[in-house]
């Protein structure tokens, strides 16, 4: 076969949205991801994984998994989705993880607040604030206005810090029109607004019977925290990992799975000795990193952004996100953060049971401190789906190829057999029968056998194998890798090992 | 080591519930599964899966993944757990998936028809019927009541059907006291409960936004019928497999794992040509059976329990349930079902889209059958749990063994040094991080050597490796086998290997 002409079309990075539509519409095509209940129109933020998207997003989570938890100090648990109510008391959630929303008290259309300031363009803002700072003039407000309309950043962000004040925020929506029917003067106070999904257990629906879609994961671990240490004898330092489902209702939900409803996460919470909390937060967020990278994600599209110590999260001492750089920008994939005895002190505060470790060294009860490294499931399954992605031209002609690692790929080997006849296609199924047990793979044996290249480099499989004239009279198939396209022959005895052995 | 004398200690048909009791305290005590939200009482009908349990979890869900999808005609998916709406209207759930409940006007208490019949006793239960054949008589309802009478069946069960009869429900009522305040004459009629846990989608609480968590996962299977089929080429017949958690706001939760409001299933959906479905109904439910049967669970314990004609549900033309004998008897542990082209029809009349698949042998398109196998995960993880337990006398002990087929065993194997010197440890721990990378090891240093051999037996460890004295000069390692707890010597460099034998 021809040395085929290669040259790599660089992604094109003025087409940031071409891309991800790309991407979208092959992952639709091929099997990788489909709007979840499409016939009935689809449910925003909700996604379903087809036949190759389910096998890449449980090889990342294997691989997460056996990274994480093959280890002697790291334990894993499931627990249920359902958790007493009385758990998202003890977390913040019900008092905190809210938005603020208005109504329109004509259309009765609600808002969030900072989508409603989306929805106002410059100079629209330039007045509105011109004519807020004449109305507060010579009130008590008024300082508060200036000092945020003094501040040094563009006029966009001044804007949404008045917006979402609550000294000010109702004194500001009087200047605003709906956005949706044009009334002035109309808008509610800014209510709070949770996002957490309740649902009643029991047949009543009253207060009393609430209980929440969990939001994160990572409850789960704390309130279990004694009954794991317990059962597994670990001494501190020790981990609990944890993979799930969790559910946020948010208003907006964006990019593809970037921003959905339902979403899965691959938790750890990492107990330690209050006084090693910094050795470990570092020790965390270099392995995790690595992670990605040892997967084959581009290390230039991988960062952390450190947050600063004003912007913190309430429970946080440190905190990092490890971003990787999306068509769209920079976004979160996983957050490793330093919780301190926070949620460990909150649970024994609000359940009235000691969640505290004895240390038989030091005969000392102990509140450990958390480090926690809480990746997305989903989120990262979208980074290795667009890292993977490439375009490439060959032989005047456009190959989609996706370069998975080999252990994420989901089918690690097709299986040809040339032309339909000569025994080919026997030999062929022989070994097909052979590997299937130990990976997935698939048969196909129709069209010109470039197009069955091409349709596996979209779906990412790494090794083609051929059945061709040359097998019949000594016993060896042509192995074709997807990233280099090169070619090479192989004794079919020594194929699997072969396989195998890229697969370690 | 001198040779153990055995004696297995028949698992006490008189004493089951003392049977389900020793599990679930095993379960908690080694890690198996904990109650969900333990330290805030617990949330009914949800349960969390620790650090051993989440492995036989996961071993199961594994097995199954590889027994159902390594194969060419079957696809695999992930459907999200919130759908449209729609989905449980055309499904039937909406109005069907229901439990009649009654409230006591007096005290406000809610009670499910069946429960209420259960906390009245038999003597009661003869007067309140013969006071109510008094009230009827003369009436339309006579003719009615009095064929129920008739009916050569336990008064129970005659009582039951009277109260579940809504033509007469409401007037036996009448005649009941509450079980709580005991006022007379003082239930609501009875009304339907639906099932399914309902939350909102977006910030309104309003009809317009109600969603559903699945009650099964069978559904996100059959509205991505077509997306599957085009993605991956399939041909009839093929199948779509999924795992995934349901939900059902189950009034009594009961027996452990059985009955639980939150749960996993395994199931897999096979379309068929309407003509074949009797072949592969009989297909699978052999399949099927023998899976569990390959895992190790008794033969004796394991059953078909085909559903009659007339108790079919709507959609089915034929059902049957894999049952296993959990000590509180037959219970079901997956469903396999001709469920006809019923639910592809629905969804074709809900959402207005053809679900028909074009046959190009025949040029036409037709509405395949489906054949069913819709396993729970859970009640699996039951059965394997309860099925491997066991007690045996040894040497006059008590030895608790779990019996888990090796590919199911959470830990597969536990390395000892049999004293903490002489280079022991560092033998033991070279080997541990050899086998690591393949599988799930645990390493032990502490106590007896035949303590250390009973705590992996009641984890279910298979195989036991001790690094002693002989190690040192020849380089070989006693392996200690779970079951027959017989030992033998193997070279270090041929341990891995002849482990992972035992494993295939």
């Amino acid at each position: 076969m021809k040395k085929q002409r290669r040259c790599i079309i660089a992604k094109q990075k003025n087409q940031r949205n071409e891309i991800v539509e790309k991407v979208v519409s092959l992952a639709k095509r091929r099997g990788f991801v489909f709007q979840s209940s499409e016939i009935y129109g689809g449910l925003n933020g909700c996604w379903d994984y087809g036949p190759l998207g389910v096998e890449l997003l449980k090889n990342i989570k294997e691989e997460w998994w056996k990274f994480m938890t093959y280890r002697e100090d790291v334990e894993g648990q499931d627990a249920s989705i359902l958790m007493h109510p009385r758990v998202w008391e003890a977390s913040g959630h019900v008092e905190n993880f809210t938005d603020p929303m208005v109504d329109c008290k004509q259309c009765k259309s609600r808002f969030r607040l900072d989508v409603l300031g989306e929805a106002i363009n410059d100079a629209k803002k330039e007045k509105i604030i011109a004519s807020f700072i004449e109305e507060v003039k010579g009130s008590e407000k008024e300082s508060l206005v200036m000092s945020i309309i003094a501040l040094d950043i563009p006029l966009n962000e001044k804007f949404e810090k008045i917006l979402e004040n609550s000294k000010v925020s109702f004194d500001l929506l009087a200047h605003i029109s709906c956005p949706n029917c044009g009334t002035n003067n109309s808008f509610t106070e800014p209510r709070k607004f949770n996002l957490m999904f309740k649902t009643f257990v029991g047949p009543v629906e009253s207060e009393d019977n609430i209980v929440y879609l969990r939001p994160e994961t990572a409850q789960g671990i704390f309130v279990n925290f004694l009954n794991v240490q317990v059962a597994s004898r670990q001494k501190l330092p020790f981990g609990i990992a944890q993979i799930g489902k969790a559910f946020r209702n948010e208003i907006n939900t964006k990019n593809f799975l970037f921003r959905t409803r339902e979403f899965e996460q691959m938790e750890m919470q990492y107990f330690v000795k209050p006084e090693d909390d910094v050795k470990f937060y570092k020790y965390w967020k270099e392995a995790r990193i690595e992670w990605f990278k040892s997967l084959g994600m581009s290390p230039d599209k991988l960062r952390f952004h450190d947050h600063p110590k004003e912007k913190l999260a309430h429970y946080a001492k440190d905190a990092t996100d490890i971003e990787y750089l999306f068509p769209f920008g920079w976004g979160e994939i996983e957050g490793i953060h330093n919780r301190t005895d926070f949620d460990l002190s909150r649970h024994e505060e609000y359940s009235g049971k000691s969640m505290k470790y004895f240390d038989e060294e030091t005969r000392e009860k102990i509140t450990p401190y958390i480090i926690e490294t809480s990746a997305g499931a989903s989120r990262s399954f979208m980074a290795f789906l667009i890292d993977a992605y490439e375009e490439e031209e060959v032989n005047d002609e456009t190959r989609v190829v996706l370069r998975f690692h080999p252990r994420l790929a989901p089918i690690k080997a097709a299986i040809f057999p040339l032309v339909n006849r000569d025994g080919m296609p026997e030999t062929a199924r022989k070994i097909e029968a052979d590997l299937r047990p130990f990976m997935r793979v698939f048969y196909d044996s129709k069209g010109a056998i470039g197009r069955r290249y091409r349709r596996q480099d979209e779906a990412g499989t790494p090794y083609c194998i051929t059945v061709d004239t040359q097998t019949l009279s000594d016993n060896t198939v042509t192995v074709r890798e997807r990233d280099s396209m090169e070619q090479y022959r192989i004794e079919i005895d020594k194929l699997l090992m072969h396989l195998l052995e890229k697969f370690r």
